[in-house]
């Protein structure tokens, strides 16, 4: 099936700068896909700090276990990455696979077998054969070159409809910081990740924990606040790298001025990268962003934010340009947690729909017809309880997403 | 739209015998439909045993209020049912529209308000007028005869493409007694209810205490066990009536050995109905039968059911005949309960497709692909850990659910 590129991609694909040190290849290992690339080789030519954060999956992936066991170390000089088949559920023949693979680049590159990360995406369950890759590994690292970052976020695509890439350049102390970072991700979807795998780098110097501190809080408001599908992968891998430059002294502590300014923008660039993922929810014709105030906290605005976000029957009828906001209070009502319905208001857009347990009597069936024909639909509740607050982002459920999903793996 | 009865439709409508003392009239209020009937008024001729269970949404209709203050009294007298608007979400207009009815109902049957109930289905929101209702029931009185049970179920259908009955007749202790039984549902339906209607009725003589206490049980492996798309309706409603008769002693402990016949009997009529329900799933074409044994608990294994069968990966491949089990791994292992990987044992029908955390050496494409373009699927699995089990039933996510669901209020 060809698929048509999401109406919601960005105009533009971004620009990213080449980090010093940090050098990109690309191949056709021929893993699924053919007449495309499929594997991508970071190699970092000198130490660098690492943080990561991986599915809550209780089955994950051989990839995942790998890369959770080796963070400890705290050090990375390369990362493999495959599409086209995820190495998941794949049982000591999966192991196997993985740990040829890791050998392969840590020998190419001289360096432990722990500094090497690895993340795998497509179908789960499937054998998947170390021998293509493993052969390519000594070539690409001969190619890799600095840059080369659209081509890193092509490999890694599975059924996504456009490459994934942002990037941002600020001062953070006096230096000027570069941030990059691709993504991949358009189904199974949902927060603790998806199968998305995004790899960001820095030039920053930071230490791997305050690397790892930050990108956990950094992930709260971005990955784990979108859905597409409510479900959640076996694979998702979140990474982050940090390879230090001469004039920035080593971030080590959180007490650190430059920790704010840093997250701020890390959690900007995680953000834009998870509404490009949302952008391309499989089928997606329309953004969803659904904000909840006034619940008890910040936890119950949360679960209200999702229930509303994961409904079959709120999605559906975004699909259908149908500002159906019944289905909206049904999805509040079954989330679970306190809500005194005659309190509720419900927004769509700047159109409030919905108030004192009824519709609204300003309600206008036209005004809101047109607003629910653009491509951005914002949802809001007010709980009206306490002052718990939550933002997510999801997307509407299409009759595309019906039939990429029925003839993915076949 | 006018939608096509579902491929999974019972081959034949079950006729259902008249009961003595239960009066069915339907009619044609125009509430949203046209040229069909779309209310349903069942008169019990003397006061008969009442027992109810509703929608756990914190946004109920008022007609769900209604019922709850009125079920304690215990005592039924008539039962007024509208398809076409949900009076959910209408505020003190919804709270109004209510009393009418029922107060129209307890004139014109000369008994006390809460001895009324009522459900209303359809859109949410939308406010009711009560007067095409209040104005027919008198005249409905008149012509309500014993039997009308096919006439019923068609009256409160919504996106239902097949009414559904079911009825059972058997011996308890010594007497031939009857249960019959009616529903409509077909999306908004998960566990604790749906836009689910039911409304059961049995000549025998059974205390209310004791009706609710059988109803309470008999749910939970039927309608609490199915699953369309994971959303809980406002208004789901399951009543139950037991009217007496001459040589059944009123039933009025659960020490009676009668208790435990007629409780199997209504399971099995419950259960019947719910599958009717799955199997009109809004744009189903197969039924999903999710079995999930060797879990800690009852509780998880009912949880990792759900997951699977609520997930729309899993129920997409379903729709396109794909024996997808890594999907299926994908549910497990997001559903947060504990599971070991590697104990893990999954079969699409008689066929075992996972073993030892990797897909079985026997494994099969083509003797499971001819099993996957049957109507009714199984999955089962054995998660290895402990004795909890738990079954649910759900349906595949097809275009037509998008088609169905973006198309249905405007």
């Amino acid at each position: 099936m060809v698929l048509k590129i999401s109406p919601l991609s960005p105009q533009k694909v971004q620009e990213l700068s080449p980090l010093p040190g940090v050098r990109i290849a690309t191949a056709e290992a021929g893993i699924k896909y053919k007449d495309r690339t499929d594997l991508l080789f970071i190699i970092f030519d000198k130490p660098v700090s690492v943080a990561g954060v991986f599915t809550r999956s209780k089955c994950p992936s051989s990839p995942v276990e790998h890369c959770r066991a080796s963070l400890p170390h705290g050090v990375a000089r390369g990362v493999v990455v495959n599409s086209g088949n995820a190495n998941a559920f794949t049982g000591n023949k999966g192991k196997y696979t993985t740990n040829e693979i890791i050998c392969a680049a840590a020998n190419t590159l001289k360096v432990r077998k722990n500094e090497i990360f690895i993340a795998s995406t497509g179908v789960i369950g499937e054998p998947m054969d170390a021998s293509s890759i493993v052969n390519l590994l000594p070539s690409m690292a001969e190619i890799a070159k600095e840059g080369n970052w659209l081509e890193a976020a092509k490999a890694i695509m599975t059924t996504d409809t456009f490459p994934k890439l942002a990037t941002c350049t600020f001062d953070c102390g006096g230096e000027i910081i570069t941030i990059n970072g691709i993504a991949k991700g358009s189904g199974m979807i949902a927060p603790d990740m998806a199968t998305m795998l995004s790899f960001v780098v820095s030039d920053a110097g930071i230490s791997s924990t305050i690397l790892q501190s930050m990108l956990s809080e950094a992930v709260q408001s971005s990955f784990n606040s979108i859905t597409v599908d409510s479900d959640t992968s076996t694979s998702d891998t979140l990474m982050m790298f940090a390879t230090g430059k001469e004039r920035f002294p080593c971030l080590t502590c959180k007490a650190d001025p430059r920790y704010k300014i840093f997250s701020k923008h890390l959690s900007a660039l995680l953000h834009e990268l998870a509404l490009q993922i949302v952008c391309d929810g499989e089928g997606a014709r329309h953004l969803i962003e659904v904000k909840v105030i006034g619940a008890m906290t910040n936890d119950a605005a949360k679960t209200i934010a999702l229930s509303i976000a994961n409904s079959p029957l709120v999605k559906t009828a975004i699909a259908g340009e149908d500002a159906n906001w019944g289905r909206v209070v049904m999805a509040i009502g079954k989330a679970g947690v306190e809500v005194d319905r005659d309190l509720l208001m419900i927004w769509f857009g700047q159109y409030r729909v919905a108030v004192n347990g009824e519709r609204d009597p300003e309600y206008c069936e036209e005004a809101i017809g047109a607003y629910m024909r653009g491509k951005h639909i914002t949802i809001r509740v007010d709980i009206g309880l306490g002052n718990g607050m939550a933002t997510v982002w999801s997307c509407d459920l299409t009759k595309e997403y019906v039939m990429i999903n029925s003839d993915y793996r076949s």
